[in-house]
């Protein structure tokens, strides 16, 4: 038998762990917004706005269960249709205010039913993690990937590999020919490795998150800019609000499904602008991130 | 046989007419582009930003056809499916830079299938045209409905009835619970007047646009407006943006069916906030919004 109520605390240690962090550094709390879902479930939303380093930081804990799944959520698995299930997770997304920090995202979930009596349950994890900058640092994107890969390779060496091109794959919006930032990882229906292993590979990506993530800010805090800077951030934004709108399934499927919307939202960045056809000046810094950043590509030699 | 050439050139002029008055009015020239679309046809995206009244005002003309059309295009007419086909429009969004001043949308388009040699073409009429106001004027809105129920009164008494209902109910945000504006009229497939009422019908929504949006601008526009009422509009312009990516079909099969990415984004405005829960103060302009104007309505008596 599996503990999901093991699993449930873990996804909420580590979402009050990274709350805590991010307050520390950014100087400013979190609003904790508890919900409940009327057919069974809930969650916890923290969002954090205009702070001193970010502008918009949202981290969501939910925990949603019931006694018959949507017959589009068992497609994979029809024996479950008819089954008690649960589904839980974390998801995050940090929009910094200075355009020189990159936007990140961060999701890790866990599902499972139990299809019949004394049969055994089915259960997979699923999540991932992608950077998204607005100017071309390598070096910061080689530690994403690096952290990444050191953290997944202590449960196999086929791991980052694997991951960082079904990122690739996931994160690409193909009506601008363009992925939304420099990938990642991302996995999905992963159980192969057993529970154990596999749930323990699952909250090391948690816990690597902030290893991964936390150092690029640092760095890059004291970075001066312009309100040029802020316009192409604002631009490049836009985006991201595509992909979310038009491609994310967990967005998608949690808008379609009537989820808590300000909390599914709470993903979308705090300032965004359109405009039409923008080309990015030769030479310039924003050239160089479409042409040596957007695009799939080996980061780590 | 139906002159497809001429309602081409009556989308053609319409579009140039609408350019010529709101560039009077704006006093700054559209960007006029013309694109070609590799498998047939192309269009003229016009487009002016940063003008003096209009923040973003994008019209398009579109006209492609083919030789085959994909099935989700032919569910509801299968006999068409390896016809030789037309599609062909106008649709304009105009965000203007006042808040005092509503956003608005138009669309009118001409579908045309060639099932087989001596056969009747298949052909409908789609179109339609909302108001979306950030501020709360009962008599603007009553002036937009007024005027498009004058003009198609002419076609048949049934017809505004019919077709403002249609509106509120595509017009509509289910995840938010809210109409995007407050309506105006909406209708696709339509081809019951017979061709050329039909045709006359729509080309007169087309003429009676003008008519029904701009003397709301010229009383609006001297309206003094402060940062908090830009900001309100630039929240509330998130939800222009969660209709089109989330629901609009046209936006949607636009970008499925790999069109012209930013003839289509042209929709979008120019800049947009998302913010956490956003619940407007007691007594505010912005309350009265919410509660006086989001919602289906019978706007005359």
């Amino acid at each position: 038998m599996i503990n999901s109520t093991k699993i449930k605390n873990q996804f909420k240690s580590l979402q009050q762990k990274i709350v805590q962090t991010v307050e520390l550094v950014d100087n400013k709390k979190f609003l904790q917004d508890t919900w409940n879902r009327p057919e069974g479930g809930g969650g916890i939303t923290c969002i954090l706005e205009n702070g001193s380093i970010f502008e918009r930081a949202g981290i969501g804990f939910s925990h949603v269960f019931g006694n018959k799944l949507p017959p589009s959520a068992s497609v994979a698995h029809p024996e479950i249709i008819n089954s008690k299930w649960e589904a839980m997770g974390v998801s995050l997304v940090f929009h910094p205010f200075n355009p020189f920090i990159p936007t990140v995202h961060l999701n890790i979930r866990f599902f499972i039913a139990s299809p019949v009596k004394n049969a055994d349950e089915i259960w997979w994890f699923g999540g991932g993690t992608d950077l998204t900058p607005y100017y071309p640092f390598k070096e910061d994107v080689v530690h994403f990937h690096q952290t990444l890969k050191d953290g997944l390779d202590k449960y196999g060496k086929d791991l980052y590999p694997k991951y960082k091109k079904q990122c690739d794959d996931y994160f690409f919006l193909p009506h601008r020919n363009e992925p939304r930032g420099v990938g990642g990882i991302f996995f999905d229906d992963e159980n192969q490795l057993g529970f154990e292993k596999t749930s323990n590979m699952v909250f090391e990506v948690g816990d690597m998150f902030l290893n991964a993530y936390m150092p690029i800010v640092q760095k890059r805090i004291s970075h001066k800019f312009k309100q040029e800077h802020k316009d192409f951030q604002h631009y490049r934004r836009g985006r991201y609000v595509e992909f979310n709108l038009l491609q994310d399934r967990g967005t998608l499927f949690g808008i379609q499904s009537r989820g808590r919307t300000e909390s599914i939202l709470m993903s979308m960045p705090p300032h965004v602008t359109w405009s039409y056809d923008y080309q990015p000046k030769k030479g310039s810094l924003e050239e160089i991130l479409y042409k040596e950043f957007l695009m799939p590509k080996e980061w780590l030699e």
